[in-house]
């Protein structure tokens, strides 16, 4: 594991490495414990850089098979207490495949994800139902017109939860409906991806509810859940999973908990997301291109035998300004339109925009 | 929702505050949703200081009652969202009644939790069985000599899951009959605290063993589990609840997150934990005795119906420091000894030492 420390007045880089080291495993002072046990399981110094004073960078192996049993106890290991200290931060993380190997992942993965579209070679666009205070049938409307424009998937809004004006059932059987009756005429599948949120002991009930109306995709919070919620969800709802960032943004704030990639790339992928919402940079949140395209980079690389995952970026995709996008991104990417697309008096058609310069877009290269 | 602002350059108070609004409710542009559903459920910016032209203290209304439907939406409402913005920190929550009503909050609280251990009128001792490593029987014996010096809990370190040296089953039936039989010497009610993790969706059967070993507690960890998983569990586990922090500090650190006492005072309280670890100050994290007085401060003080909670503070805690801490905390405090205690020579006599401190602080105390 890598971390980039900021060093306070005293603190020298080997000194908060090693403290960083004991604090995560065995978590008492030197000497309580006896030596053959701290052997066992102590994280151990294995680099120590200090370009500045203020700044060092450091990487400690752990033992981790003595350490990790599961997703909680593997997040734990990684930024358990130290969360609550200072000027740690995790900026990589040499997974090891047979930890990796613990957690099955992405159950669709990105070919996966491609097959229940029927879409291949292309980038892929998404919509968004909003806002919360919304009725059921306005939301049914909203998403048969993003079907019938030719978007590929459809999401809830992530603040869409069990709300008295659009309770989770009525609003996933009906906007399940249009978005089928759409499909059927449009010849398309387009993805109505519900927001999976509420009270964790109703999730089985919820995905009950959801299978039932056809729906084959999910959008889950994993901060708001809990990433282990996740983890169990991929593992065996039979719904590809999406996962949203809500609730995680502390986790990425500059000098500490994780570069932006090892979370919403490594992590949500380890939980077994299929597709990763983050924001898109030159939006409203603070993310450069370089951390969208890095995590991007981190959903689709190798890692352990885990399928690759779609990452969905999300602000600044109207039609003004796809085409500077789509370039930056790998093919696989799912661009979510936000209030752009809703804000237009036509909906369907502005859908049918976008969607015409994303087949653009994939023909010319195809050509080329 | 109060809100302290960190201002940018060319950013106004009221115009973060408007934009926090939006963001955390209808999350969409001005102008795109009709007038009336906006009006339903956007958040209104109630009041706005600006002490200087970098920062600010604004003050947000929501209508929570169109908002929020669950434990995690609620979250969601709270810092979804903006946790990804720059500048963000909620530094108060003026809960209504009604609103913290729908979580029945911690099962046992202080009384209950007084109650299973027969001890009233003094603050109480807790150790932690550590480190990670050791096996069974030495943390059986560990436990057992707690529990003869007069501890009044015994809980595992938040690193002991499931791992192949102290599975979490042989671990919990072990260490529950060593305690079992101490009591049954002592005449005490020491209760063993079990570190309650693991895959989520083997938490029931964790219970059931956890149960059958006649263990009336267990410890959790709201942020690695999930906040509302911890709900769950508080809701129909049967056990009284221990909040432990890993993973949650970086939604505490400075200018982002909450004010501490809002995290581990407010929501781990409304999650349902029955007592709330959190790190002393003067120990290894930077926590001021401020932040640790007013974390107490909220999990004692009124919040709805909910039953008050109590503060388990670590860190810093041995004989020569016990009798500057016990007048800085109210006397349902729980002190956690941590590695101080393990690293005596005889843990028993070193766990009496400190059981005769607090008891003998309690008497002077009552006499006054």
């Amino acid at each position: 594991m890598h971390y980039e420390l900021a060093l306070a007045v005293g603190e020298t880089a080997r000194g908060k490495a090693s403290a960083i080291a004991r604090e995560q495993t065995v978590e008492i002072p030197a000497g309580v414990a006896a030596a053959e046990v701290e052997q066992l399981t102590i994280g151990v110094v294995s680099a120590v850089a200090e370009p500045s004073a203020r700044r060092a960078r450091v990487a400690i192996d752990y033992p981790w098979r003595e350490l990790v049993s599961d997703l909680p106890q593997l997040v734990n290991l990684l930024y358990g207490n130290i969360s609550l200290q200072r000027g740690v931060r995790i900026v990589g993380i040499d997974w090891p495949a047979e930890l990796v190997g613990q957690f099955p992942g992405p159950a669709f993965g990105v070919a996966g994800l491609r097959e229940l579209l029927g879409v291949h070679n292309r980038a892929l666009l998404a919509g968004a139902l909003k806002p919360v205070g919304l009725g059921v049938p306005a939301l049914a409307r909203l998403a048969a017109d993003c079907a019938r424009g030719g978007l590929d998937l459809i999401k809830d809004d992530h603040s869409l939860a069990d709300q008295r004006r659009a309770p989770f059932r009525d609003r996933v059987l009906a906007v399940a409906e249009h978005v089928a009756r759409a499909n059927r005429q449009s010849g398309h599948n387009c993805l109505y991806v519900p927001n999976l949120t509420g009270p964790v002991d109703s999730l089985a009930e919820r995905l009950d509810d959801l299978r039932a109306a056809g729906v084959r995709a999910a959008m889950v919070a994993p901060l708001l859940l809990g990433l282990d919620a996740v983890r169990a969800l991929a593992a065996s709802s039979g719904v590809a999973l999406v996962g949203h960032p809500s609730f995680a943004g502390s986790l990425v704030a500059p000098r500490l908990g994780f570069a932006p990639e090892l979370l919403f790339g490594d992590l949500f992928r380890i939980a077994g997301c299929d597709a990763v919402i983050y924001p898109n940079a030159g939006g409203r949140f603070p993310f450069t291109l370089g951390d969208c395209r890095r995590i991007q980079h981190r959903l689709l690389a190798p890692l352990g035998a885990l399928r690759p995952a779609f990452a969905m970026v999300a602000g600044g995709i109207d039609a003004a300004h796809l085409e500077r996008w789509l370039p930056e991104y790998a093919v696989d990417t799912i661009f979510l339109v936000g209030g752009n697309l809703l804000g237009r008096p036509d909906v369907r058609a502005a859908a049918a925009e976008l969607s015409e310069l994303v087949a653009g877009a994939a023909r010319r290269k195809g050509r080329r």
